[in-house]
């Protein structure tokens, strides 16, 4: 059963008989529905009747209208207004352009824009360089998209993409006090993108990728990455890379194993799917088996390959194993899922080794039940913010980006990522491991600076 | 004589003996160069020594030098930093970005990003006209530059524009409440130029286009208006038309002439000089000729013709004057000058009518020096922030795009360029109208407010 949620959290404003009773009932009726009321509030009395604002968290749409109507039955109550605190959290954006300087007087305008402003444009013009200092560009990230691949959304298109984008800016600059800036495309044209990429660059120091179909995202990834000066990071490939490399590497702790001997079982051959392949086969791992949907990716593969299963299908499955996922499940230590929903029943898990560990990553439902599956085995870590463990992106890219900006490091390589990767399991300590904490929460204040700490690191060495 | 500046002001790091009178002196040499000096703080002391800090504002950075030697040369004086405000003021840049929700816990996290954010991407996706409530969009205006024609200083490259586009963002910020951001593009292809604002458009309620060379400038916007559903504005052009015909309003007042009735010289025929002759003549004027660098422009000229010359040639000129630009002042009623500096001597203005009105506002220096030029003409105004009467784009174009984005107008036309330009002059009632105050200042907090104010009550009618 679906939980209430916070993303479904309702404001009824009611107008109610003014009476201890009733007001008591409608906190009863609302809970009777499943919903946790989390607020009530009378905003207003006239003696015969007050207006009461409920505040209530609910499963979904659907819940939300159970409630109204069973609030609505109650005698004397007339729900007048049904609020959304997810779609008021949105009105007029969730992010604005701060100045630095307040423009006072003359003094500042002749400082922060003319005619002072032309001694510092004609500096950054005679020293291309002093851009990263005298502009925003050292502190400041695109995110860019073409909303062709939105969470669980799709081609939902630019405008649409947009209450993500602005929420990723909220989380750097949050997290990594990075300045990000929403740059929602209306063209998927994948050459169209790469040259809009390159023009607006002048103004930033980094490019973040975002929800752009595969395989074009791979394409356009890697001709920026060859034709910028910044650097240019795919968060869904390369920042779920990066967390579960982090996850694995403690998971790895708790049931005393290395990377090295264990077996690890793919679900999902994509973008993060090759992504977190290629990571974890640099941090040591050596038996990986990718599944899609027709089973194992095996060498001799050769129908329906694009260049990245292609590259699986290659480097990954030493053993040439073929058959199905569920097949492939017997004796593995790990099994990876970034594929899709309800994939497997937690008995499933049962073939597995013993001390086996389960990252079911698919949004917003698992690719096994991660309650269920805990009594199958000894570490599960999902995508979600329910459970424990959450292997959640915004561990990676804050701390990431901030590292890139202040290092000036422009190439992103997979030793880098694998920094970054031990820089987050680093903030949990060997003493403070359990098979419900092997990764820190996306509010630990330590993770950002322990990953930035990396990339400085490795940038020295 | 030029006089020392607040974009020159220097900070002067300073070990000096520990006396009053080396002290005394160090101001008494830095204010016998000519430099303003505004602070002087000691901060730090050993006994025999002192550490200061003198502050103080030069002419340029020859003056600075001279500054900087003269101080030097005091006995015991050492001159160990020299710093620069408006260089200071650019370290980091000068915008950042704000966050309008901060994200303190799961609950924050799941409703300005996932999941809860997902319902509002549906929303929009579903109600494409919900991006105008949901996201930034509705408050958010892109400002355009190739960095060809930036400020006096030409094609300096979209990098070294930046400081311009910051500040501008700044301006927009503060007076009209807008949040501007900077799309500087490393291309100067126009196709390419209009092919990016179309694709960045999604996220933006508005575009100003921003120092970028002639006539390319005016295809992109002609473009641009047709092919976009958001407001395109070109500052470069319709801010200084909207600006200097709110300034000619209140100086005909001054003068007590109709704009219907007066002769108008107007010197340059660029971007600039046709959107004010196209905004004058809506506005009632009727005998404007505009002078080039082969003089008068008129019906009879076929070479060298652009666009907008040709428009001018056709439109302007009823008299079909020839000649020079100082053999049209003759009985001229009103000089206006967005060409180059010291075209005319203030004493070539005496063959004006009485009551003559100048607007020289080359920058940074005036077609006529202003000083002189108040000797022989009735008002006189210029771009230059230290003389009466500035007419500067700032008064024009944050309280437009405030009323732009509030009443949701996309085609800006001449008549609305004209109620923006009398929302500017209204704000100086009749009582208050002098020869040297016809236009408010740009600190004046009315102006964005009554453009806006004129906007909407535009778009109602």
């Amino acid at each position: 059963m679906v939980q209430p949620s916070p993303s479904y959290t309702v404001a009824l404003h009611m107008e109610v008989p003014a009476s201890q009773r009733v007001v008591a009932k409608l906190v009863d009726t609302a809970t009777a529905t499943g919903a946790v009321v989390t607020g009530v509030d009378v905003s207003d009395s006239d003696g015969d009747s007050l207006v009461v604002d409920l505040t209530a968290d609910t499963r979904d749409s659907v819940h939300r209208g159970e409630l109204v109507e069973a609030l609505s039955a109650i005698d004397g109550v007339i729900v007048e207004n049904v609020g959304d605190s997810t779609f008021l959290a949105h009105v007029g954006g969730k992010i604005e352009i701060a100045s630095k300087y307040p423009v006072r007087n003359r003094r500042d305008l002749a400082r922060v824009y003319t005619p002072g402003v032309a001694r510092v444009c004609k500096a950054i013009h005679d020293h291309p360089e002093r851009a990263r200092k005298l502009t925003i560009k050292k502190n400041t990230v695109a995110v860019v998209t073409d909303g062709t691949a939105v969470l669980g959304l799709g081609d939902i298109g630019p405008a649409a993409a947009m209450p993500v984008m602005e929420g990723k800016a909220i989380l750097f600059k949050q997290f990594g006090g990075v300045d990000a800036w929403p740059v929602a495309l209306d063209t998927k044209d994948p050459e169209e993108i790469i040259a809009i990429c390159k023009a607006i660059a002048p103004a930033y120091g980094g490019i973040n990728l975002e929800d752009i179909a595969a395989p074009k995202c791979f394409d356009i990834e890697a001709r920026l990455r060859e034709e910028l000066d910044i650097p240019v990071f795919h968060d869904d490939q390369h920042g779920t890379a990066v967390v579960t490399l982090s996850a694995l590497i403690n998971a790895l702790k708790v049931v005393g194993k290395r990377i090295e001997d264990v077996r690890i079982v793919l679900s999902g051959v994509g973008a993060a799917g090759s992504a977190i392949a290629k990571l974890l086969m640099a941090h040591g791992a050596t038996d990986i088996v990718g599944y899609g949907r027709t089973g194992a990716l095996h060498s001799g593969d050769t129908e329906g390959m694009n260049e990245h299963r292609k590259w699986l299908a290659e480097n990954t499955n030493p053993r040439g194993v073929t058959g199905t996922l569920k097949e492939g499940l017997a004796g593995a230590d790990v099994f990876i899922g970034v594929s899709s929903g309800n994939l497997l029943a937690p008995e499933d898990l049962d073939v597995m080794a013993d001390g086996a560990i389960v990252f079911a990553m698919a949004n917003p439902t698992p690719e096994v039940d991660p309650i269920g599956a805990a009594d199958h085995v000894s570490v599960v870590a999902t995508g979600r913010s329910d459970f424990p463990n959450q292997i959640n992106n915004v561990l990676a890219f804050p701390g990431l980006f901030r590292g890139l900006l202040d290092t000036g490091i422009t190439n992103i390589s997979t030793e880098l990522l694998r920094a970054a990767a031990t820089g987050i399991a680093s903030v949990i300590s060997d003493a403070e491991i359990s098979p419900v904490y092997i990764i820190p929460n996306a509010f630990d204040a330590r993770v950002s600076a322990a990953v930035a700490a990396a990339v400085c690191r490795f940038a020295e060495d």
